[in-house]
């Protein structure tokens, strides 16, 4: 029988928590319920086929990083987690959605790139996953194909303003693909950091002889950040087209997202774990080679101008809507040490599509955020901001039974012999300690992660047709 | 059996929306259910005590108005609505919540102003009550009772930078009862209008011969709102004391909170529905004597300077987080006439209690705010920002069953003859067309509204005792 | 005998005004004197060799237009003035310095650039002039050659933002180059308007039949310029280079300015008379081709968002530092009339060197500007601005003897037939009425202009070798 | 013979600096001359009555302190300074114009105030003097007075904002009186900072056992002087008033003024030598009672909030405009020690009248500001903004001859046995050293300070009667 009865926890949403048991049928949440399990008479415990105690534990929706990039083709080499390990990991840390990013570039055709994401991760996820769109080679035939992505369900796609050569738009090709954006209803995702400008400060720097992992964190320096993050608001308040900035660090790009929305604009900001936690100084200044561990795009900003802080308040303030992880995780052996000796060879990325949902439930005991606003940063704006509320995000009737048990008398130690379940040779996040545990995962009614053993399966995973932004009155 | 089920129609949250089913037992909402009306085989339609039929209509949370003054003393005269009145016309409108301002005066306690309150609304009110105190004198007194409401129930109170003489607190009276603010965890919230400076306006103007009710806007300029809504803000940066500005009407004022908070303070602001549709020109300036109808403070704004189109963005935006009435009506006959030749004279109050759901809900048909904003500002954020979530503000188990059914295929045509249950003698409102219609009103599981008939009775309201704020993290 | 004595004139400085005499040997000022011409017993007016009386008038230093473009090809043809024509004129209107842009493209050498302007301009000029170089293609050379510039007495140099292809910057180079300004000291001058974007957007309008002059301020919407001027303004936050932002016409590109200036970095900002008193309806969309008269770049702004109210405005505060003219005067026969049916091909620009001390005199009398503010923005500041002050720009000992008196009894009527000596067709001023009147000029002590007659001769004019910026510290 | 002449040295204006000779006849400047002091042939060194040799040394206008106190009644005691000490303070630190503030206080007339005044300097003051009027009582009687303080030469009156029961103005006496200053043309001259919520914290403070001088500095907050500043630009934006805030210490309070600013007021601030060198922690906070020396309000500010830098920045970008002293000396014996137990006690004040002009030029040689700057915001700009210029701040012919011979060789160490000429038993500045020194000071004509010798008498001082500010337009 395929009816399951989460019992006794506390069910927490975006707005509030509360005592309630939530009942599956199948791959759905039929019914959220008093908490007691009997029913107009009927003792549900005993009706359904399977019972989870959920007591004294917090019952919430699955999480959804919707910032990945499972082997992704970067620098000449391939982000280390395939769409099996990363998905597998990301049940392990009670993610149960990703939304991954399918690539087109210059000369390449966008619906091929789609093709071949679809192809690579068919069949291979442990949990659902959608795809936004890169759009790295913006000309009359992408535009064109653009107009076709909403019905493939992909209802945002992304620019770069960095990168030239590789994935970059000139602002020429970012007013067009704006226009399309503006046009369909599209998100419009934007990395927003003056390419050209960081080129040149990298070619400054390692002149100069500063090739270490530290001067990656140099060359991109806060003012790359907010202003390629200015000029994408003005472009889009030129369009109209909403816009949706990805991997904040700088205060600054935050303040410019927080103008632009008290002005009116449709503007939105995620963040990531490592911009909450990490810094210049401590991690991409670690000593010899160590920082390449960190080497990622926004880079770490500096701990003396208090980024992390202000990051951390704008997620409570809502300046900043989300955390995706921007997981694009890369070995040290054979990976990050293609940068030895130049920092600028160093592939872009950092793994944390496992510790995502720990990592934001610390803040929530530092009294940074409350409970509420990390169901609503990890899961609920995703859903909205992407087009998969209803059946992601929320504990409701007829939503995909994508639940996760969390318990705050757990404890979580992070590393790569601990919690680590992700392809990569160390950990970004070695010694993390986290004040709780992911206890129990469901994916559309599948337990994957239970009793620390992982239950699932590589074909479980589903593609998920996004609808427009919820955001977008 | 008291048992109920809401069948068929569209359950809106604050953070989206399905089909879904709702079954109340008693006066509590004990399941949201996947729409069909089964169960694990049971047939919930003919198992309750009664079928709702909500097909094609929205289920929403009861609205919650939390900004009220039935019969409150005011300028020699008692605005006219009763708790009786007035709560009957609140559920005729949707709200199944007020919360009202018990008064202590200079000279007065605390406690025997909230005591008065308790007394004139105890067995009068058709829809649950709360109270905030006004503290209208503050010294050591008031200062050592404030610390007591919490434990009534009471988790906000109120000063008043405008009305010298009557309520007024100086800002060394502000500083100390911020201090206790902060140090219980009490919302403080704040008419900010600079009083003494108005009061000389006034004084100019009549001495010139202004004596219209069009000069009650041109004394209360925008400049002394946001003048004093940007002291209570530093006042509150000083103290560290929460703050909710009440009934914002001008946009500098809006950007003045909006600015404290993207420096992180826990500030807030509520707007009314007359500072979105109505301005000075067109309403305060009527002809003759009629601009009397519309005296309120803060007080209708020039619709050449756009604050109307600029409060709208900002309720989008979340600038501004909620939407109460003010609700405090007065007749013109034998009320607002004692302002015939000094518009100073004229009781200050517009009734809305009635319109608020259904004036919001045309926003919404207008595009100028989503459905599930409609619910957030009217429903779900007062009951967060005020300590009634999980009791109000949300369809889930475990909550009161205060219920609306709403009709968007409905329309209601506002006006004294038409819907119109306040005790005035007039509207404010007169004319309004609404796209849209209150259907069905339940409070605590009673049917209140129904077929355009009410059904409730003046002692079914209870008092409420409310939580802090969920949203001081 | 060469010396001259302007007496009962009052003197006016950038600080204040005072009746005073002005003594002048050769072509320099050897005093000023209190009024009356008595010296230690010696009678000055039988003294010296020629007495000017300025009795009634201003005596002020001579104007400064610290930007034209005098015979610059542009869009396949070239700007009508002369460097002949051109400093006539500019005597004709009080104007007695004038710094040109030498030019140096992709492909040339800057010093070659810089010698053909000297070649252009030597022996033409009527009144003094200096060089600004322009650096149109940024590479190693050019960015070697810019560290002679100083030694040439040329400190300043001017990047674009817009044009690309022609005298276009990438953010890369722009970098490059600021480092070497930052280096030397020299001041970085921008173009700041989106160039790739705008293109884009021309694009659009030409493919919707949009071709009228009207569109071209479409094309270069205030969006494109404020971005722009962000970020320069961020380059040079990461350089730190000074930066002075030429042309300003959009509100939203002064508040960037002024954002930049309060948080203390050297940025600076040039308007000029056709953003004050023209827009985009009534001149750019004046009727069938009129409307190219006025097409330059940056656009004149709508008047219904108050750009031109603005300007004034932050002239007055010091948010805009300053007012040169952008002279760059086409023809409309032959010249303008390339744009027909494609106003993308209109050479941009508008002539107004002789009348700029008239037109922001009216502004004195418009109750605008004081009228020492005048005599700053149209002098003083260029002097400082660009490292001529002291030889020019004020009227002290030691200084050149350029020196206007202006008639606020005089009245001045602009037209092709009236007040126009450039090399024009038309005049982008027609019907303007000011009310006052260029009385006298002298330049190096020599009378230029007097009784409405042109004494001067065309090799009159010498090179200035200007200084760095007295504004860097 | 009453002529003399001023030679080689570099005379520095606010726009600019050169070489000149400057003529002198009787008390004022008759002409400014090529350096050389040849004229049409005459030698003026042989024909004046005495030479000045300024070589090598600059040559500026005299200072002028727009802000003192001299013998001011204050808390039970007096300013220590008498008109005839603290005059001739000034003169031996090179400031030849005091401004001093005559008082009305509630209860008095303003014309016996400003009587009182001018008994008090008539025949006592070394250099020059004028009158600014507080109002410290404002009332029918007091408002209409105020409309003849122009005819007296009284062109400014100042309003204070704290010193509840003393001085303080509440927002209705500051909006009336603002509508007199809107009226007249009078400069407002506010002290901001809220005096009633500063009262409330001093209380609290000292209820805690908080007693110490530090505690000043806590208790007047920046929230506090922020807040004010705010409120009074408000006031002032209402009313249409012209502002000038004095004594800012407080960068927020900066940003307030530089907002106002940039939106088209005419605010304008001054700030004190103190607020740019010294801080809460190494002053206020100094061992035991030392601190009392720096009690002044507003008070110094924190170092680690970077008050100090911020001002310095603020005076180069002219965020703020001028620089006065807020002279105000008390001994520590018998009068400082009257708050030993009880900061309030404290009479607030710090004596800086002799060191202002060394402690600026200090600022030219640490490269804050420029040399031109120097005499801007000490002499040139103090006289524009009250109304003194032509005839004071500026080196010109028909102005007064006060001139400082000003050496960039010399030195100057500050101390109680040094450079201190004030009738107080402690220096506020000792240790202070200086890269400069004022060499020869004139005022009117007469030397009063020459090789370290006083040569001035105290009958020498006039009144000067003001005109309007010069920034009104």
């Amino acid at each position: 029988m395929a009816t399951k009865l989460i019992t006794g926890g506390t069910v927490v949403s975006a707005t509030g928590r509360g005592k309630a048991d939530v009942l599956i049928d199948g791959e759905t949440i039929v019914a959220v319920l008093e908490s007691g399990s009997e029913l107009l008479g009927t003792d549900l415990k005993n009706s359904v086929g399977q019972v989870i105690d959920a007591t004294g534990k917090y019952v919430i929706p699955g999480g959804i990083d919707a910032h990945t990039h499972m082997q992704m083709p970067f620098g000449g080499t391939e982000a280390s987690d395939t769409f099996e390990t990363g998905t597998r990991a990301a049940a392990w840390g009670g993610t149960t959605t990703i939304v991954d990013f399918a690539i087109q570039r210059q000369g390449e055709r966008v619906m091929d790139g789609l093709n071949a994401w679809h192809e690579k991760a068919s069949g291979e996820c442990a949990v659902d996953y959608g795809f936004h769109q890169i759009v790295g080679g913006v000309n009359k035939d992408s535009l064109q194909a653009m107009r076709s992505l909403m019905d493939e369900g992909v209802s945002s796609y992304k620019l770069f303003m960095a990168y030239p050569g590789v994935f970059y738009s000139d602002d020429a090709q970012i007013l067009k693909a704006m226009r399309v954006g503006a046009d369909t209803g599209m998100m419009t995702m934007m990395h927003a950091e003056n390419g050209p400008a960081i080129d040149a400060m990298v070619e400054e720097l390692l002149a100069q002889g500063k090739t270490t992992p530290y001067y990656h964190g140099v060359a991109r320096a806060w003012q790359m950040e907010e202003e390629a993050t200015h000029r994408a608001i003005m472009l889009a308040n030129l369009t109209g087209a909403p816009l949706y900035v990805v991997h904040v660090s700088a205060k600054q790009a935050v303040e410019q997202v927080a103008a632009a929305r008290d002005n009116g604009q449709n503007v939105f900001a995620e963040t990531c774990p490592q911009y909450l936690y990490l810094s210049l100084e401590d991690q991409l200044g670690a000593e010899s080679f160590e920082g390449a561990k960190w080497v990622c795009s926004t880079p770490l900003r500096s701990k003396h101008e208090h980024h992390q802080d202000h990051m951390w308040q704008s997620l409570r303030t809502n300046d900043v809507q989300m955390v995706a992880t921007d997981h694009c995780p890369f070995c040290m052996k054979g990976q990050k040490e293609l940068g030895v000796g130049d920092f600028s060879k160093i592939p872009n990325g950092i793994g944390s599509v496992e510790h995502r949902m720990d990592l934001m439930y610390q803040g929530v005991v530092n009294g940074k955020i409350s409970l509420e606003r990390w169901v609503e940063i990890t899961s609920t704006t995703p859903a909205r901001m992407f087009g998969m509320y209803g059946k992601k995000g929320v504990i409701a009737p007829g939503a995909d039974a994508d639940v996760v048990i969390y318990d705050p008398r757990g404890h979580t130690s992070i590393g790569l012999d601990k919690t680590h379940h992700m392809n990569m040779d160390h950990s970004a996040w070695e010694g993390f300690e986290i004040d709780g545990h992911v206890d129990t995962v469901l994916s559309r009614g599948r337990v994957l992660i239970n009793e620390n053993q992982y239950l699932g399966s590589k074909n479980h995973g589903q593609y998920i047709r996004r609808a427009p932004s919820q955001y977008l009155i």
